[in-house]
């Protein structure tokens, strides 16, 4: 086991399995001869719901006595590449050009993946097992509906006994350069729709109309100024975008009887599902001028409340090996996305560290060579204070 | 030619053909079985431009001697029926219930059409030829893009060496009772489209991105909220409606990059399109904050300034013949939507006096029979009153 592969060769194999939601491609089975031989109990369950896409999923397990249980959380299924033909190198060809590894999923997360296999592979074959449990838990469907992914496996994993003590979601974490930020929690995440019904009429004749348009605009208005907070010790200030308005009237001359409006909130833990829903009802009803006009509420179902990590002990000990890795004290962040930490984090302690993630989900996703083994090196001195070897 | 055909006849065979812009559905062809028999000329010709669908026309002429020549002038097509399931009576059916006759296009104006033609061929039963001409000025292209109808109609016209002396329009002028108000003016229209651009990005990272909705609901709501000015004599304030606000961002997680609003403006003799242009303008760049954002107006070419109609003769005239058969005095109004009277304007004096109004455009569009065969009598006391029967 001295040559273990490196997280580049690693990186590699899996940015050439085309593996966009919900396609496995290939990457869970490369991972499965990846972890197989070293001793790993590996598991491929796939998991269907009716009205959704059946999603193949890994869950890899080393066990060895009676030490905590250390959980690597990832996906390797990716966004679609976009406009091939506008990418610089083929976007699953894995190519390396000038220090950088090109393609569509190498910062969101095959490298992260990519960079946990190759510092477990290390450790094991530097160390023998360590006194504990080490998982892989990596879904197919992360990317997509999430609804065959991580909360289904997590629930199986759950239902066969296992308990996990910490987890570490390898998603790209870092803005700019390695060290930035570990995340320690991440903001809500609400999606819904507001509806507003008038009466229809043709537009010379305004009296005999009320028109929803003008009182969509101005619920917009009313809401897309309003400060919802100023922030939490952890967390940005909640934020509400308007992402479209339709009316859909193809007429010059028709007043239409509905505006729909959609917005997604980004919060932190002073508000929940229903607060927001509240909030946003509430000012909605402040601009509808009378009995003629109805206002109605949607939300899109999530699972995205805010939470914090509330585990010291973790977020302390890998803050340590970014800082001796990187010379950087990272950041405990909040900001940015959803990612299935939001799930993970029902079970167990998780944070988030992986690749820097500006090019993520673009045309000419990269990473640096160098950031791939930085992550692997983080991984593997954090996986030396997790599992102290003996002797 | 003493069963000579009623005006509800007429009215119940013309809403049964389906002639939704730009469909004839059968409508011009029976007012030409109706009117060849008793001596008009009957032309039907077809005009066409490129990008707009063929539209088909009539005009039919009687001409006996020097006198006048006085025009009806109307359209056959009609909007379309929206859900046929939320009809009381299949739309195209032509039936009567409780002393109403259903259906599209019944008010607007099937049954002007109908009333007009009952009265010019009971006037010929009974008096025969009158001293001058008497022409039908029939489009199928008012409720659409007014390309192929009456413009291009009254111009063959022209070419042919016709002249006209007065017109009448037999659009529904009335808000709620026969005898409400006879049209001697039209408001001007303008359309326009308001386009904001912002800068796209991830709804998790709204700083980097530049949402362009919530500029335009501001916009909207700013431009919805002034006066524009208080009327004038013979004509109500201007009003201004958004019709439509569109950003069609199907995904949850995007800020988009660009956002539409389209608006109508019904206005009076103040106004002009390049006037209400730099109002619109105006107000739209007070509400872009930053040179980030890109406003741009793009205005739809009509033909519809603000027109007031000079002949006293013919409003008088035809007032009488109102008050007479309705015992009220008819309002001199300019407001509600613009007509082709807009075009024949060009040509001679012209006034519009049709049914109530009140459904058109709507589902279960009704006329009342009582009101059809007053509208018939009252032109034809007109017609007594500008054709004095010999002898």
């Amino acid at each position: 086991m001295t040559n273990a592969p490196s997280a580049l060769d690693i990186a590699r194999k899996l940015v050439q399995c085309p593996s966009v939601t919900p396609e496995e491609g290939g990457a869970l089975a490369y991972l499965d001869t990846l972890l197989s031989p070293v001793g790993f109990q590996v598991h491929r369950p796939v998991f269907s719901e009716s009205g959704t896409p059946d999603v193949e999923n890994l869950f890899a397990k080393l066990s060895h006595g009676k030490g905590p249980h250390l959980v690597f959380a990832g996906h390797t299924d990716v966004v679609p590449t976009g406009d091939e033909g506008l990418w610089t190198l083929p976007p699953f060809s894995g190519e390396v050009k000038e220090g950088m590894l090109y393609g569509r999923g190498t910062a969101d997360m095959k490298g992260g993946i990519a960079a946990f296999s190759a510092a477990v592979l290390q450790y094991l074959a530097e160390h023998g097992e360590p006194e504990g449990s080490i998982s892989f838990l990596i879904t197919g469907d992360e990317e997509g509906p999430a609804t065959n992914g991580t909360v289904k496996l997590l629930q199986w994993a759950a239902d066969k006994g296992e308990h996990f003590s910490d987890a570490i979601v390898g998603e790209p974490t870092n803005p700019d350069a390695m060290g930035d930020a570990i995340k320690i929690g991440r903001r809500g995440s609400l999606s819904g729709t507001i509806t507003v019904t008038g009466h229809q009429g043709h537009v010379a004749y305004p009296h005999l109309a009320h028109n929803p348009v003008t009182i969509m605009a101005q619920i917009v208005s009313k809401i897309s100024a309003a400060v919802l907070d100023h922030g939490t010790d952890h967390f940005q200030p909640t934020n509400l975008e308007f992402i479209s308005i339709d009316v859909g009237n193809e007429a010059w001359n028709l007043i239409p009887k509905k505006a729909t409006a959609r917005f997604n909130v980004r919060h932190n833990d002073l508000w929940d599902a229903q607060k927001l829903s509240d909030f946003v009802m509430k000012n909605a009803k402040d601009c509808i001028p009378s009995s003629d006009f109805d206002v109605t509420l949607g939300l899109i179902p999530s699972n995205a409340d805010a939470f914090l990590t509330r585990s010291d002990t973790l977020i302390q000990s890998f803050s340590e090996s970014v800082k001796k890795i990187t010379g950087r004290t990272p950041e405990h962040s909040t900001d940015g996305g959803t990612s299935d930490a939001r799930f993970i984090k029902n079970y167990c302690p998780v944070i988030e560290f992986g690749l820097v993630g500006k090019t993520m989900h673009m045309i000419d996703e990269h990473i640096a060579v160098d950031d791939l083994k930085t992550l692997t090196d983080i991984y593997y001195d954090f996986l030396m204070r997790y599992f102290p070897p003996k002797g």
